[in-house]
């Protein structure tokens, strides 16, 4: 079904705050889940509520948690996430990179006991927005195999980078899988082969059956892998967060989440150039305008697609699968009482949002 | 024909001794060459000595060229090269950032007007050297086209991450191209045909002949050539460097060089768990006993291969083609004087080293 944004942030926001977030942090989770079904990343939207509400309900994610920040030097901050929402550690993080590098230029965050981000892209635009150059990585459970290997060992960590140019900034935001495990799923739904190239299965076989699918791919060979792995023990270098096949909580129900989060804000004004948008943006034009291969589309900037996505769906509404919608709605109905450690200051279930 | 490390590191440094480098950057540029061919290397090795060696003749590198560098927040350097040796301003800004990183717990350093850096993973271990975490990026000349174009655009954009761990660091020292130009080059001179996805000819389609290859493919299809494009504007937002098909100086002897380099700097001691060195080496000892494919050889985590090559020819001595090494004795031996704009304090080629 096709609802507008608006209405799938107001479900969000009555569901969040029925089981105990105030306002501005529901308004904030919610806002990342809707970013990325705007963006066509369902996988990060409404399809992951159910899993925040039984996290709540069973302590894991604390929605009322104010995140605990304390700057170690000049330049680097240390936030605890306290088990709150994964966007109100990370923005709160961000911001404060920003306000620091306009007088250090530079400001990095190190993010713990967080709960998962969703898309990054946000995170670091909220820093092009600023004229500074933004980057953010994230660490995740281990479904991607190094390079060779038989067994998922490394995160499918992602990375982002935003630098700023007009009309917008160019933002990259890609995991170092060679595909997310999310679409591995709508393969399986839809009862569609994997193309070779994605996947193993249990065996560390490769595999063309989604519903086998054990352990994703690197992207881009031994180089794709190499990266994850590096994010991988950078993001635990700087967080002591955990490592590998330890990483929990941010697909389960079952676990505190582990893993960490890292910032990284720069501030061109700081250096003796300044800002560079017009020939960063006159350069980025000249790369969209790269004649294309045969049966190419036109040459993308990171960051373009999802832009368009962004302004067609804000026109034309957000699809959402009906089982998705139905299911936040049943939540916003009321669901039955369970243990839930982690709620402060809950409010009752609303019905009939 | 195989030479010691040392007798190709003396040679070298007397090639450039006489063409006017300090003992001190004679001596810093010859390791980058000697390191390059210790670790299978070698379009970054000796064979490069001839191009710097005409760039110091036409003024294009200044060997006595000291870097001036200067602080312009706690945390953000700026290096300008000053023409000279890509190592003495590269490794200079890392020792700068090492020592800031300690007070300061990161730094940043922007480089421009400084020539070819060479191998980047020798600068990220200078900072793993000090337990903390090095990343390196530089740009380049166009070599590689953007996912869907026709046209080289980007530059090989390489990336280097060090993160302290034991008995060696982790050190990712990738481009972002599917290969290397040196190496499509090898294969134009043995007269084996390139595997596709290599490259494209002058005409943007694409070729399995080495002497055709006009535009290196990015790996990792449209996530590498975002990423390698993400850092080509990173690069050039941080030193105001040229972009794109702008970029010249590495590879030729007409132009200055006007790519940027960055370099940044983390201290783990600056957060609260401190280093990480010993949870990130049992992880990593995990990763390298992943179960391996079929006909795959065992896992390795990015370095290890290096570190083993580079053990092995301290031992066995460095493969050098006898063309290349022959070529360096001639440059020792002496050749015809030519203007040298960029000379100071020059001595006459010595002859016979």
């Amino acid at each position: 079904m096709i609802v507008t944004a608006a209405a799938e942030r107001e479900l969000i926001v009555s569901v969040l705050s029925a089981y105990g977030a105030p306002p501005a942090a529901a308004a904030l989770q919610a806002r990342w889940l809707v970013e990325a079904d705007l963006r066509d990343v369902g996988s990060h939207g409404l399809q992951r509520l159910p899993m925040l509400v039984r996290r709540i309900e069973r302590g894991l994610i604390a929605p009322a948690a104010d995140p605990d920040v304390s700057w170690r030097t000049s330049s680097v901050l240390v936030v605890d996430g306290r088990r709150g929402f994964g966007p109100v550690a990370g923005l709160r993080a961000v911001q404060e990179c920003v306000e620091r590098a306009r007088s250090a230029g530079l400001a990095l965050a190190a993010v713990g006991n967080a709960n998962h981000l969703g898309i990054l892209a946000p995170y670091v635009e909220a820093a092009a927005d600023h004229g500074m150059i933004g980057i953010a990585v994230t660490t995740s459970e281990a479904l991607v195999h190094p390079f060779g290997g038989r067994v998922a060992m490394i995160g499918t960590n992602p990375l982002a980078i935003a630098v700023p140019a007009r009309p917008g900034p160019l933002v990259l935001d890609m995991a170092t899988g060679e595909v997310s495990m999310g679409r591995i799923l709508r393969h399986a739904r839809a009862g569609q082969p994997i193309p070779p190239g994605w996947a193993l299965d249990a065996a560390g076989e490769p595999t063309t059956d989604p519903a086998a699918a054990a352990a994703i791919s690197p992207f881009g060979g031994a180089k794709g892998s190499g990266l994850g792995l590096a994010l991988e023990v950078l993001v635990a270098t700087l967080t002591a967060s955990a490592l590998g096949r330890d990483v929990h909580g941010t697909l389960d129900a079952d676990d505190a989440c582990n893993k960490g989060d890292v910032f990284l804000v720069a501030d061109p004004s700081a250096l003796p150039g300044g800002s560079q948008d017009g020939p960063v943006s006159e350069y980025l034009d000249a790369v969209r305008a790269t004649p294309v291969q045969a049966g190419a589309a036109a040459v993308r900037v990171p960051g373009d697609r999802a832009r368009a996505e962004r302004a067609r769906r804000q026109r034309a509404g957000v699809e959402v699968p009906d089982r998705v919608w139905h299911e936040a709605l049943e939540l916003a109905r009321g669901q039955p009482a369970s243990v839930n450690d982690g709620r402060r200051g809950v409010t009752p279930p609303r019905p009939g949002v």
